[in-house]
C-alpha cells in the first residue's frame, strides 16, 4: 500500500468540506462545458480531444454523453418534448454536482431547445456554464452522417430527428462558437482549452 | 494566470480518456461509500468527518446527500414506494458516474430498503460499492432526535417515517458495520478510512 494514512491528532471541524477546498486540492475550478449542436456536428470528437488535453494539463475532467447518461440515469426517459426536457434537466443537475465537486464537466448532447439549455444555465452560478455551439450546416451534417441517422430520418425510419422533423434552436449567446466546417476538431478543442485557461478555470 | 497551457506537438488519439487515466491523475480509485441507517443514526456527521479526513490525505471525495440531491436532481420525486425506489436508483447512477470519474463518492441517505440498495450494488462493479451500515437502535435514535422528526412522526404529523410507520431493513452483508451507540463519529470515520486504505482505494 503506497498511501499511508497519516491523519492523527487532528480535530475535525463541524460541517463539510467546502467547494473551495476541493478546487484547491485539484488546482482548478468546477465548471460545466456544455456542447450543443446537430448530430454529426463533431461534439463528441471535440469533447474527447478536450478531455485528453485537460488530462495532459493534469486537470480533472469528466465527460457526460449519451453512453453514460441516456442509457443509465435517464434510461426511463423517451423522446417526447417532456422527456427531452427532463433529460436535459437531469444532465444539468448532474453537471452541477460535478462542478460543485470541482470537476470540469464536459457534456455532449444535441440539446436542441434554447429553453432547456437556458434552464440549465439559470440553475448554475455565473461563469459556471460555458455554452459551446458546435456549428455545422444541416447539409454538411447530412453529408457526414457517420451513423447513417440522417438517412434513416429522411426515409422516415427515425421520427422526431433534430434537423429533419424536429427543430434545432441555435444558441444566440454561446460563450464559444465553433464552425466545424472550417475548424478541425483539434483546433476546436484548443479553442475551448484557451477559453478555460484565460477564464482562470485551470487554476484555483 | 498560473497555469500555462503547454500542450503542443502532441497527437491526440481517437477515443476518450480512460477511467484508469483519471484514477492515475488523482492517485486513488473511484468508489461509492454508501451509508445507510435510521434518521439520527449519525450518517451525515460521519460522512462529513470522513470527507475531511480524505481531503487531508489529498484524496478527492464528494458527498451526496439530501441537500444537493433530494432538492435538485430528485426534486420531482415524492415519498411513495415507487418514488423512493427511483430516488435511490438515481442516486446510485450519479454515484456510479462519480466512481467512473475516479472520485470517492460518499452517499448519506436513510435508504431503508434492501432491494433498492442491492439494485445499486448490482449496477456497480465488484468492490465499487462499499455499504456502511450506520447502526443505532430506534430507541437511541429517538432519544437523539436532533431535528424533532421522530417526535413529529409519533404525533402523526409525518407519515411514512422510517422506523415509525415505515420499515428500516438493516443490511445483512454490509462491508462495514458501525454501532454509533458505542463508536463516536470520528472513530467511525476512521474505520471507513482504514477500510479504504487497506482496500487499495487511496492509491492508483
Amino acid at each position: 500500500m503506497a498511501t499511508e494514512v497519516k491523519a492523527t491528532n487532528i480535530t475535525w471541524h463541524e460541517g463539510s468540506v467546502s467547494r473551495a477546498e476541493r478546487e484547491k486540492l485539484l488546482n482548478q475550478k468546477g465548471v460545466t462545458v456544455w456542447m450543443t449542436g446537430l448530430s454529426a456536428s463533431g461534439k463528441s470528437t471535440i469533447a474527447c480531444i478536450l478531455e485528453q488535453m485537460l488530462l495532459h494539463e493534469k486537470k480533472h475532467a469528466y465527460r457526460l454523453d449519451g453512453d453514460n447518461v441516456r442509457h443509465e440515469l435517464n434510461k426511463n426517459l423517451g423522446f417526447s418534448a417532456e422527456d427531452r426536457a427532463e433529460n436535459i434537466r437531469r444532465i444539468g443537475e448532474v453537471a452541477k454536482l460535478f462542478a460543485d465537486a470541482g470537476v470540469i464537466a464536459i457534456t455532449s448532447f444535441i440539446s436542441p431547445y434554447v429553453k432547456d439549455r437556458d434552464a440549465v444555465r439559470a440553475n448554475l452560478k455565473a461563469g459556471e456554464f460555458v455554452e459551446v455551439y458546435v456549428k455545422v450546416s444541416l447539409e454538411a451534417a447530412e453529408k457526414r452522417d457517420p451513423k447513417g441517422l440522417y438517412k434513416k430520418a429522411r426515409a422516415g425510419q427515425l421520427k422526431g430527428f433534430t434537423g429533419i422533423d424536429d427543430p434545432y434552436e441555435a444558441p444566440e449567446k454561446a460563450e464559444i462558437v465553433i464552425d466545424t466546417e472550417v475548424v478541425p476538431p483539434e483546433g476546436a478543442a484548443r479553442q475551448i482549452l484557451d477559453y478555460l485557461e484565460k477564464g482562470g478555470y485551470l487554476t484555483a
